[in-house]
């Protein structure tokens, strides 16, 4: 297997079809670096404008539109000791009428400790007192160029992946993306050391990191909103406001997984979500909101998955 | 301290001002049943009209307006071994263009064994072949009468619980309604054996149940929503559609709690908030959804918490 | 006909089976008065809770559940000169971040002119300086007793009417509830001098009101939502949070008429409401919001109406 | 003033940052084409990709980001016979357990009478027997390019306009857009012969028209949504997904106008909106959802207004 050592040298604040920074094989590695979510590096230096800037695009041989692209995060690292977030609740998070209760948006900081695995809160001085959090560290925005040459900011999410802000994107996991253009076209950045369930600040613990991962390329098979798995979990993303809508994604899509890929048939899926299924709020804050839906890889193992994630095979 | 043991003979399908069946004092505990959603009993006979006929009301003595009624959720054991459930996933939980792909609402039935504390499918005959789920037994709608007289249908939750369908109501969970009447008025009802996240099809494994719970009264204590506790979290619950307004209600009231009970000021509470809150999808199915908001109390050790739990004093 | 002169002694916060204050015969008018929306009677004097309290209820002899009550909206006039509004837009209405620069909640007192059908602008003192509007007098609550025995807040609207807030409600409309307890229960309340769209401050121009009103009862005619008619238009009213549900319980039940009683398939329905619907947003600040769809009766000439409004032929 | 004839010989499906076609001086005046939604001409020959192929960008000289620019609609008409729509309403915009009973998307087909003023349905053979409309034709999507470098499907809307779908862009009317990139780079497309409130069916009577608009530049007058006039009001245009979203944007946007160009503080503002404000909705179909908050000039002629339209001054 290749394994490519990509320095960024460019970002980009929007997924679209711009010109690879890299090509790569259909199985490759990419071990590589991204900035934070106002464009600052390891050395916490600026080095792109915000929102998100984006490492990429990286160019997938053999991703065709139609395929599906599939992404293993084998290593989310933050890079620095510094990261940072917003010190108040999101104002469209609470009551409307609740609003003029909130702080104002300052911002948070923190230290991070990538050995400890923690992030210890530096100002502003709280009543929390000396409050540590384990880190859990995260790409909040990742993906493909959409379709129709469209050029999506990273500020927001669809099929195509962006700004998701779930926490549960983390190293170990495997990523599903429709593809919209020849290559892919994959780009990631936004890392956040933690976050809690909606980035109901706004943000995480917002930080650049090292990053690897692996692509592998599935020929022929259409999917229609990013899907994921971990050990214990098959999950699809709704990206979609508001959180109806997010949810009515992420469920439609989770309903034709278990029908085109494990054979179940419109009853047995039904019957197995209305016991089984679990649901994880990605984000609440960003243009679109992101749900997630969970299927338990226990309640799947009696049946023949058709297409298995290619990661496992390399 | 008392136990009452209530044997009801009648039931409602509205959370009002109905005429006690039952006066109680605080510190006291109840022990009785509760019939299925459908209005069948531990004999699987029907003796109520539907939908989620509740026991009760039960009149808490000293409970009055702007005080808070604490309801510690003993024991909620399946009675009978007959559960059933919907077998198609609720359209209105999918994108609007694939609802024409869901099968009929017929229903399922389930044997549920309360000594292995299963439920397996009976009928239909599915592509699921044997299938055995754990149960978690939970009560689906339980509550206290609203504000202004009124008299809601059990089909829908609010400020003053109702059908809340939320997985997390089991027991050994401590739960907080606002009191609107002289005596608090409590109803419970439509026990699940178990259900997945957000009720995808619009019932859990319906039964009948043997219920035991312990009543306290929180004088001068007022909340706005319905919060609870467990040995891992505090939390609240936003009974309201869409999601995001439920979203919203939660949100809000954990962030009074927090400021309210715990001492933190708003950035305090904020920044708790964005790193260490969860979210749960408690229904996305009835009039009104519920989302519920979770702080982990581990989190919240190094605080003074003015007002506690009063179970643990009895 | 037999016209009831009925004078109030006590009302109602909630629409549900309260006894009845008149018994009135299909056919029957009624001339009553209702106070205003925080319980103010033509002297401003208060003679009732709040919010909304609501003359009635009347039984109308024969209607029973699963038919349609009539009600011929034939007089609805201010009986004082003083009216009163909100001086700010809903936090509801506007984005989250923009709520802070909303002005405080305060009253805004109005000099109503019947003769001249105006209200003038009396306190506060204004940029608008002289600020008079049109009068309109309409109805914002006005239903019938709901299902299953409840007893619905004042505050809100669903299928049985209630607080309603469209500015379209105004002599000379006919309106059509679905009927669920026998005699229908009809209440009404909550004047409004004028109103603009939407109700964005929360209130219209308050007011107490002489109304006339006429009853029909259509016999084993079942509709869904709240209906009505004037001389230029059909139209449906969907009660519901967010508007999007809303528009969609008023649509639907726009089809579900052009199908049912003007003998339209779906297809024809269809192409009639792509080009010719028209929709009015009632309120966006109560807890249900509501949509009016319109079909305008020049595009429905060519059709057998099955069942005409019956009030024509009294 | 110079008048430009411009015949288009390709299309974008994006709004963004494209070569521009033309560059114009500010005052200028264009006249041009556009073809249908699904990339047929005058001639009814397909020569785009669809959706909703936009004639542009132009170039406006002097147009910088943070300024306004202005585009006075002078002409719309229909340049060919054949009309198209959909058949059935759309299934998002009905309640879910209703889609079922919705008829195919077939295409409904309309022949225009472009001097009589009228589309006449010519298939399929409804129940409407001859079903003739008036004609007010509307341009469906136009806007500029958006920020950040953004490049948008057609398909939707946003603050830069887009795909709104609202049947009050007709010929006399003025819209104002933010400008975010230099030269603003203006589109337009997919005209409307007729169309209901909502799009319900997701289309209007689809053609191709002949256009004919002037343009002007405000300079550093920066604006967040789309605006516009006619004779008779000022409005907002709230482009987001749901309806209260629209709405918000809509609202909060009018706000910002009456204090900002009138002078009214926000109190004055407030009582405005409550008794004067009329909204309309223009699309309910489309990614994102359109709605229009209107104020009526007739309450705004006592007061100076900072800046007047620039149109009238040519």
């Amino acid at each position: 297997m290749t394994t490519h050592y990509f320095s960024p040298t460019h970002y980009h604040i929007t997924l679209g079809s711009h010109t690879p920074v890299l090509e790569i094989a259909d199985g490759n590695t990419v071990i590589t670096t991204t900035i934070d979510a106002n464009g600052y590096d390891a050395q916490n230096q600026r080095v792109s404008a915000d929102p998100n800037p984006q490492t990429g695009p990286f160019f997938i041989q053999g991703a065709e539109p139609g395929d599906t692209l599939v992404v293993h995060l084998e290593r989310i690292t933050p890079n620095r000791e510094y990261g940072w977030s917003r010190a108040s609740v999101a104002s469209n998070v609470v009551d409307p009428s609740f609003v003029p209760q909130l702080p104002p948006r300052d911002k948070a900081e923190w230290r991070v400790d990538g050995e400890m695995e923690t992030a210890t809160l530096v100002s502003p001085k709280t009543k929390l007192g000396e409050f540590v959090v384990p880190i859990k560290p995260m790409l909040g925005c990742f993906g493909v160029a959409p379709y129709d040459g469209q050029a999506i900011s990273t500020a927001t999410s669809a099929q195509h992946g962006g700004n998701m802000d779930y926490n549960g994107f983390v190293a170990g996991v495997t990523v599903y993306f429709p593809v919209f253009v020849s290559g892919a076209l994959f780009y990631l950045g936004d890392g956040h050391a933690a976050q809690g369930d909606g980035e109901m600040v706004g943000t995480g613990i917002e930080i650049s990191m090292d990053v690897q991962f692996t692509v592998r390329v599935l020929k022929n098979k259409k999917i229609n909103q990013v899907r994921g798995e971990n050990d214990e979990y098959i999950f699809t993303v709704g990206n979609a406001r508001p959180l109806d809508q997010a949810t009515q994604h992420a469920t439609t899509e989770m309903l034709r997984w278990l029908q085109d890929d494990y054979g179940l048939d419109a009853v047995s899926a039904s019957i197995l979500f209305g016991q089984c299924v679990e649901y994880n709020l990605g984000n609440m804050f960003d243009p679109a909101y992101t749900m997630v839906c969970k299927i338990p890889k226990r309640y799947l193992k009696g049946f023949t998955r058709q297409i298995q994630s290619p990661i496992s095979s390399l």
